[in-house]
């Protein structure tokens, strides 16, 4: 449920393991184009499995699927998910592909799926890893975590998803597999940022470590297990994403490094604020009402939207007093 | 106690922290041009602070001092540490820098450290985190970690070299702190094949997590914290080590990656073997000493010294059968 390019990647990935795939684009000219040229143009240019059917009517794709993927921006879910549920069927595992958390209910993806379709948890499964969806389209080889609380259900996905090039490994930790992705494009801010101010590896690699532990004990208070933010779902994710000179997040912050301002930034990207911009908000808010401290988000925060300067923000963060790691 | 780039960058920085500091240098004429013109051109070419003094001499730069850094290669702690040990003091704290598992004993290099000096394990300290000497002799920001069982110690280390651009994090895991650094090259080399084969991000944020997993297997087997792991001197490091174009092991595998023999690889590095080539043997050793799996270790192993191909090695890590996380 998603023609952009994670669903269309993963709908590919189901068809080259053997599945019966419909794919739901929201306008009705891309479902079209993607029936008679089994390509996306506007989101994944590669050559698709052509038994992919693509189809703009919801009803058409829910109706009789056995597994659901929810391949929708994360602040737009509970929108797009409400008028779906009268089409789903009782036993339907349903897969968020999404990652963030809902502003104002500060919700991981899982629980407003929970709460807007009323399954009982275990029918949840989320998909989360390093997996940018270009990379996986064009077949390199690839690692993810299908987190479910049912241990049948992340198997029977596991193999619904497992191809030569793409490898899914079962966790039954869904909070977990929620934070490290919702967290993620934070920290690739901050990356990008020290980036642009021209400094080097030592100083990523230290962005990279102290924001897992700040994704840690966020984890950790919300009942996520460390392995599991150690692992593909949450290191993996934050490497990727923060390494990868295709990340918008991480562009976005080098633009911030290089002394430009806000403005500037969402100018040189047509306006396209990078979601890390957004998620310090909620990933922030959750973090405070569990009283959990994140120094890095909070440095990104306060560069995005109250005015301070990477250079004072980078001061900031190292004149902390010395301490145990 | 090394002129190596390593050593050099931290005698400047334990200056730039106030300290007085003797750097011996194995050449005479090394030790003579660092306190001629206060640059180490050969290793580290930057301006050294004038405080430090440099000697060709052991007895000099050891008797008397409070701490004592041992900045030699792993595989020669032990034979240039046997005839420094009658200028040691009863007190003093001894600091590793090397990173490695001595060949045949399969020792830490901590405990190579005790059993040649016969000092209480409570007087050694390890730094290790993701320190690339070249970006810490420019002064960009960075963290590491001193990990000492006596936390005194740790503590008077920390601020003995906290400089505003050095952050020390204290630690009292040694084992930890020395699992990371001595694998970390193993994994860079699989992250240099993998980027010379033409893969890209997925694959290496994949290597690199999956990396942290074998390497964390490991150490809980001989003892370290997994917070431990999860941090600087763990992850830190690696993602450090794997993502930096001036990292060896990561170019060296990066040929090998492209379809050059080892021989091949060797000539174009001047006959200059990496790192991870002779560390995947010894850690390999103690994994398998442990009953441990480390597939990627043994992948690097055999591709270095098996005559396993690249594509070949792929082609097994990816055809495990899938499983949990």
């Amino acid at each position: 449920m998603g023609a952009g390019a994670w669903g269309t990647a993963l709908a590919k990935v189901l068809a080259d393991a053997g599945n019966s795939v419909t794919l739901w684009a929201r306008r009705p000219g891309l479902a079209e184009q993607i029936n008679r040229t089994h390509r996306n143009a506007d989101y994944l240019d590669v050559a698709l499995p052509e038994q992919i059917r693509a189809t703009s009517d919801p009803a058409e794709a829910l109706t009789g699927a056995c597994t659901v993927l929810l391949a929708v921006p994360s602040q737009t879910l509970r929108v797009n998910l409400t008028p779906w549920k009268e089409f789903l069927g009782a036993d339907t595992t349903l897969v968020s592909l999404a990652k963030g958390i809902e502003l104002n209910t500060l919700m991981r993806m899982s629980q407003v799926i929970v709460q807007v379709t009323g399954v009982d948890p275990s029918h949840v499964a989320v998909v989360s890893g390093p997996n940018l969806a270009s990379e996986i389209a064009e077949e390199q080889p690839a690692a993810t975590v299908i987190a479910c609380s049912d241990s049948g259900r992340a198997v029977a996905l596991q193999r619904a998803l497992a191809t030569g090039y793409f490898r899914p490994y079962t966790n039954a930790d869904v909070i977990g597999a929620e934070i490290g992705g919702a967290c993620k494009n934070v920290i690739a801010l901050a990356c990008g940022m020290a980036a642009g101010s021209g400094l080097g590896e030592n100083t990523a690699a230290a962005i990279i470590t102290r924001g897992l532990a700040e994704i840690m004990r966020l984890g950790i208070a919300l009942g996520a297990k460390p392995a599991t933010l150690a692992g593909l779902a949450g290191i993996g994710d934050l490497v990727a994403t923060c390494m990868s000179p295709y990340s918008r997040n991480r562009s976005f912050g080098e633009r911030l490094g290089k002394g430009g301002t806000m403005q500037a930034a969402l100018d040189a990207t047509g306006g396209h604020v990078a979601e890390g911009v957004t998620s310090c908000e909620s990933v922030l808010a959750l973090a405070s009402s569990y009283d959990v401290e994140m120094p890095l988000t909070e440095a990104v925060h306060r560069v995005c939207h109250k005015g301070l300067s990477v250079d004072d923000a980078v001061a900031l963060l190292l004149g902390r007093s010395t301490k145990p790691e």
